[in-house]
C-alpha cells in the first residue's frame, strides 16, 4: 500500500466524456487521474469508428471519432490529468463518511487510488473478447486459452492455434510465428477482414512452410480441463480435424459488458446506472455516472448529452473536494482566472 | 389572418442554443421557423462577444462567438430552417388541447404563426436599449425619443440630439447628419468607446461645422409631454445647459429583459422558465425552454447544456407532433436515413 495514488477524483473511462470531466473538473482546481481499460484514449470514438465521421456533435457540421478526441486532449491538456491505460477497475471499497466520501480503487494491473470522488464514464461498460461457443472453454482461460495478447514472450515455443479472420488475428498470427514452435490460423473461411498487407504477409508465411492455414470453425477441445492437447474442428467440407496445439488464441471481436462495476452495489436500472438530473450522482454518495452509462428519465446516449452531464456532476464534486470553499459560476469567456487555468491569459 | 404561416415548431431566438434546436429537430423530420429580436442570428454570441473566445465549447479548445455561430448554421443549413429577424414575439394564444397543442403566436412586425409546438430558447431574454434615467422619458418615447433607427427617412430635417459614447451612438451620428436639419452629440467625456475611424469622420463633421460635439450629461426634458423642444444638461464643468432638438437618440447600450414572455402565463422561477429535466417542458404542454432562460435544479447558464436540452425536448415535440410515429432512437453515426436527412450520405 505504500504505493497509493491519491486523487480528487477518479475517472473511469476515458472516452469523449470521461476526457470532458477532466475539463469541468480542472475547471474547478480539480485534479483528476482516468482509468480505461483500452491501451488508448478515447473509448468507442477511437476503437469502433475513430473515421467515421459524427454529424451531432454542436458546432461540428462532421467530425470522425478521432478528431473529436485529439481536439478533446488538446482541450484537456492544460489540467495535466494522469492516465492509466490498459487497466480495468476491479475493486472498489468506501473508507469516508456520507458527508466525506473517500474510496479506494484497485485496478487488475494492482495499482491502488485513494479518490474523494469517483465518476464512472464508462460508456456502454468494458470491452471484453467474445468468447467462443465451445464447451467447457472456460476452464481452459489464463491456462492455455488467451484473448489477448499482453506479453509475446509468454508463447515462446508454443504450439498456437489462432482463430479468426480480422486484424487481431492476423496481426498476431505475423507477430507471434518468428517465436512460437508451432502456428495454424484458422477461419470460416478464406475471405480476411484484415488490412490487405497483413493477410499477403501470412500467405507468404504459409507458402514458405512456416505456418499452417486451416478453413472451418472449431467444435470441442482437447485437454486435462487446464492445459490444452488439441482443438477438435469441422472444416468447410463438414469433415471433422483437429489441430494439436497447447495454446489456442480466439479473435472473436469485442463485446461491451458492465464488469465489475455492476459488483459496486450500486442502483442498476437494466444494467445501466440510476442518477439524479442535477448532480448525477449515483445511489454511493460520492460516485457519479456520466455519460451513455448512466439512466435517469429522458436519457438520450448521445455524447453531447455526456458533456453537458460533466458539467453538472463536476459542480457537486466540487462541493465533496472543497466542502469550506464559497461557490461561484464562472465562464471561460469572461474570468480571468479562468483563463488563467486554461493557459491563455 | 390570410398569411399564417403554419409551422411545427416556432424557436424562439437564432442564439447557438436555439439555432441547434433546429438541427436536433431536423434529425426528426420536424420543420422550424425562428424568430428573433436581433437583426442577425447568433444571439448573444454574435451581439455580444463575436471576436472573444469561448474555452468550454466540447471539443473546441477555443472557439469565437461568431466561428460558434457559423459553425453552427453550416451545421443546421440542410434542414432549411426560416429566419424571421428583429422582430419580438410578442402575443401567445392556445388554440389546441393538452393533447394536441396548438398555438397562434403574434410578432411586433404583424407576423403570425400557427405552430404545433413552441421552443423559447431566448437566453437572458430579449435585448432592450437601457433607458436613460430622465424624469417623464417615456411619455415622448415613440415621438420625439427613439432607441433604434429603423428607418433613417424618419429622421429627415429633423432638430436631431444623440446621447452616447460608443459605435451606435457615433455610426448614426455620421449616417443621419447628411439628412437631418440639426446635429448634436453629446457624451459624458471626450473619450469614445466607438472604432476610432468613426471618431475621426464625426471629429471632422464637427471641424467643418456640420453638427456640434457637447460634453455633459442629461438632467430633463423640454416639451408638452409628446413632442420635445429642448434636453436640459448639465455640462462636465456642472454648468446647466439646454440643446435645442425635437429628437432625441439616447444610445446608453442594451440590457436583457424577459419581455413579453413573462405576460404568457408560463410557471417562472426568479425571471426564469422553470422545466423539467427530462422534456425541459413549460408548465404549458408544447411550450418548451432551453439555454439560459430555463430553470431547474442543478441549472448551469452553459450553451452546452442548452445542446443538451435540445435534444432532449426534441423526442417530446416529436410525439406531439408525429403522434402515430413508432419513435426509434438513432445515431448520426450508423443511419443512413438520418445522414440521407443531413445531405451526407
Amino acid at each position: 500500500m505504500s504505493n497509493v495514488i491519491e486523487t480528487d477524483c477518479l475517472i473511469i473511462g476515458a472516452g469523449p466524456v470521461g476526457l470532458f470531466a477532466v475539463f469541468e473538473l480542472g475547471l474547478l482546481d480539480i485534479k483528476a487521474h482516468v482509468v480505461d481499460i483500452l491501451p488508448k484514449v478515447g473509448g468507442q470514438c477511437s476503437e469502433l469508428y475513430p473515421e467515421k465521421p459524427i454529424y451531432d456533435i454542436p458546432g461540428f457540421p462532421s467530425v470522425t471519432g478521432q478528431a473529436l478526441v485529439d481536439n478533446l486532449m488538446k482541450q484537456i491538456e492544460p489540467f495535466g490529468a494522469q492516465y492509466h491505460l490498459g487497466e480495468q477497475v476491479d475493486v472498489v471499497e468506501s473508507l469516508g463518511t456520507l458527508e466525506k466520501p473517500r474510496f479506494r480503487v484497485t485496478t487488475d494491473a494492482e495499482t491502488v487510488f485513494e479518490a474523494k470522488t469517483i465518476v464512472i464514464a464508462a460508456g456502454g461498460g468494458s470491452f471484453q473478447p467474445k468468447r467462443p461457443p465451445v464447451p467447457g472453454i472456460d476452464s481452459y482461460e489464463g491456462t492455455s486459452v488467451f484473448y489477448s495478447v499482453r506479453k509475446m514472450e509468454a508463447f515462446r515455443d508454443r504450439d498456437v492455434l489462432i482463430v479468426g479472420g480480422g486484424d487481431s488475428a492476423l496481426d498476431w498470427t505475423i507477430n507471434l510465428q518468428p517465436i512460437v514452435r508451432s502456428l495454424t490460423l484458422m477461419h470460416r473461411r478464406d475471405e480476411f477482414r484484415a488490412a490487405p498487407h497483413s493477410v499477403e504477409q501470412m500467405r507468404a508465411l504459409v507458402a514458405s512452410g512456416r505456418m499452417t492455414l486451416a478453413f472451418g470453425q472449431m467444435t470441442g477441445l482437447e485437454g486435462d480441463g487446464k492445459t490444452l492437447s488439441g482443438v477438435t474442428c469441422r472444416g468447410t467440407d463438414n469433415q471433422p480435424f483437429t489441430v494439436s496445439c497447447n495454446t489456442l488464441l480466439p479473435f472473436f471481436g469485442l463485446t461491451m459488458k458492465l464488469g465489475p462495476i455492476a459488483d459496486w452495489g450500486l442502483n442498476l436500472h437494466e444494467n445501466l446506472i440510476a442518477v439524479d438530473t442535477e448532480k448525477f450522482e449515483t445511489s454511493t454518495p460520492g460516485i457519479f455516472a456520466i455519460g451513455d452509462i448512466n439512466s435517469y428519465p429522458g436519457k438520450l446516449k448521445l455524447i453531447l448529452s455526456g458533456f453537458h452531464e460533466a458539467a453538472l456532476f463536476a459542480q457537486k464534486a466540487q462541493r465533496y473536494i472543497y466542502p469550506d470553499k464559497r461557490v461561484t459560476f464562472q465562464y471561460t469567456t469572461s474570468s480571468s482566472s479562468l483563463q488563467k487555468k486554461l493557459g491563455v491569459s
